[in-house]
């Protein structure tokens, strides 16, 4: 069976003030009227029931996240009690979801993108689990069609075509992972033709995955394992800080894609946008006729270009601004060049080493 | 004796949002850590006893006024029922003062000028006095020295120097009024040297500002005299309700002024600015090594000439800003250009149009 696996831990800072420690990214509604968790598990409906969705946040995000999504049983929420990237995570689902379901085929995803339309998701993730099922040992990954130079992803170098049915996307061996590049080798990448964004989203047999880890990450997944034997004791919690704590944390790709030989790599039949700032929300949302893209109550004179947003009736006034960016929270307002939005960054770094943490 | 009539009624727009209808410029601390009608009041320290005082604002605004000023007796504050510039309210005022004291002198002056030191001030004051008691029919006004040539001032042309002691300020005739002028005739005025800003602040005998007000606007005091002999009767809000609204309004200026023969100003020895804006208030309260004037919980970066207002703890971080305008209020907050400054006014009237009657 088909389960889904949110990834749902993310602790951005580059939204800050409108994301905090304790309101990441994933749990607002940037894009739309809906929380980009809640729009990642509304893309999951008619793929998967709620029954086999898996929620992996942070301890401290649980609760939230229970709020967002009453259709998650409780069984499908789980709060990690410490930070240690992808691979832990990933491998604890796998765990999990196949003592249930021994064959058990898991899509991974994050909960922080933006994808749309969901037909073309669910399509997509159909056709990864096809692939899968043709071949269980294979490892089945989502690459996005660069449209610029992007330094900040990671690449996948498409390899041999894979026969593909008609109207299904197109797929292909992985001939190799490539991290982040710098600028020109970005740009050689976007020339070639051959290359794509690593999506982060991934398709496999829970048993496939298992077995990578116990190759690769043999410590790793023997207190994974653990973990899930105390999972439905009274030593879970004690158990999941003890050995969870105690994991080194690597993504999913350190620990096997890079070292798998049987990945394929399907060319995403969506859009998608992994929302890395607030121009990002500005292109989703899209501009009123003056450029301008407002969530919240807003009077504008002589404004172009600037992104608001605001919350709880505050009204915000702009006078005179040009691709300025004004977020405003009940204790805290940032006001910036939209050309500086990369460094809100440097602002919470900075909150950070007052010790102003009362704002982060 | 001397008595200190302290006009608060205004309802200025242009700090808005921190300035609010109900909590004009006089009763914020804009340009420092007292408010401006707590300043005015701090000023009259020394020169007129608090039992002399008498602060006239609007019946909306006494509670504000008789918080912040706890030392002026109940007797001391006036609130009027409605708006009628500040012909009556000085006539009104005069009549009061005279009903103990008869031969009283009045210095009468806004409660939202920024005005220091303080003792030059009453030093100047003292010397208006002295010229009063000189000559009683005499209206001493106060003109203020031009740095640039003012579109938005008042001008008194001096006529022929009244002989005065040493160590005091220079004393003409007036030899007639100007209305705000035209920015050419505002540079003839600045090059021709005999031409001063009208402060607005003005000492007199309130025996002759009536007799004056009799001659010229013998309706309107009628109906401050009927206003007057009901103010210690259970009558007098209903009579100051009827009396006041059916006055037309008009300044002491049009209204007496600029018809009067026998009239003086003074050269202010004080340094004089009447807070026409946010930059007036930077100017007041001076910069940071980047230019920056805060006010509140701020972090900067990469930010210059900017002024940034807030408070109750909320932070407002700038980054990338140049000459940019913040004022962040709980309910309402303005982002602006400073050069948009004077176009605050724009918002405010644009909140009438919208109905947005809960920011006004």
């Amino acid at each position: 069976m088909l389960h889904a696996i949110v990834m749902a831990g993310g602790s951005g800072t580059r939204f800050w003030p409108a994301s905090r420690a304790a309101l990441p990214k994933q749990l607002l509604p940037l894009a739309g009227d809906r929380t980009l968790l809640e729009d990642t598990a509304a893309r999951l409906d008619g793929l998967v029931p709620a029954e086999r969705i898996m929620v992996v946040t942070s301890a401290r995000l649980l609760e939230a996240a229970r709020r967002q999504l009453p259709q998650v049983p409780e069984s499908g929420l789980v709060g990690e009690p410490c930070k240690r990237d992808t691979a832990p995570c990933i491998g604890l689902a796998a765990l999990l979801v196949s003592r249930h379901d021994p064959d058990a085929t898991m899509a991974v995803m994050p909960s922080d993108h933006v994808i749309r339309p969901s037909e073309s998701f669910q399509a997509a993730i159909r056709q990864a689990a096809a692939l899968v099922e043709a071949r269980p040992g294979r490892l089945v990954t989502f690459g996005i069609r660069p449209t610029y130079p992007a330094e900040g992803f990671g690449y996948i170098q498409q390899g041999e075509p894979l026969t593909v049915g008609p109207g299904t996307a197109a797929a292909h061996t992985v001939a190799r992972f490539r991290e982040k590049p710098p600028a020109s080798v970005a740009r050689e990448y976007l020339a070639a033709g051959t290359y794509l964004w690593n999506a982060g989203i991934f398709v496999w047999k829970a048993k496939t995955i298992l077995a990578a880890l116990a190759e690769r990450q043999p410590e790793m997944l023997e207190r994974l394992a653990r973990i899930a034997a105390a999972w439905d004791t009274p030593r879970r919690d004690h158990v999941f800080a003890a050995e969870f704590a105690a994991i080194k944390g690597i993504s999913i790709d350190y620990a096997v894609l890079e070292h798998a030989t049987d990945v394929a790599v399907i060319e995403a039949p969506f859009t998608w946008d992994d929302l890395g700032g607030w121009s990002a929300v500005a292109r989703q949302r899209g501009a009123d006729e003056h450029g301008n893209t407002i969530v919240g109550r807003h009077l504008g004179i002589d404004s172009t270009g600037t992104i608001v947003h605001a919350g709880d009736g505050h009204l915000v006034v702009t006078m005179g601004l040009a691709n300025m960016l004004v977020v405003h929270t009940p204790d805290a307002t940032l006001v910036a060049e939209r050309t500086h939005e990369e460094a809100v960054r440097k602002v919470v770094a900075e909150l950070e080493t007052r010790g102003w943490n009362e704002y982060l």
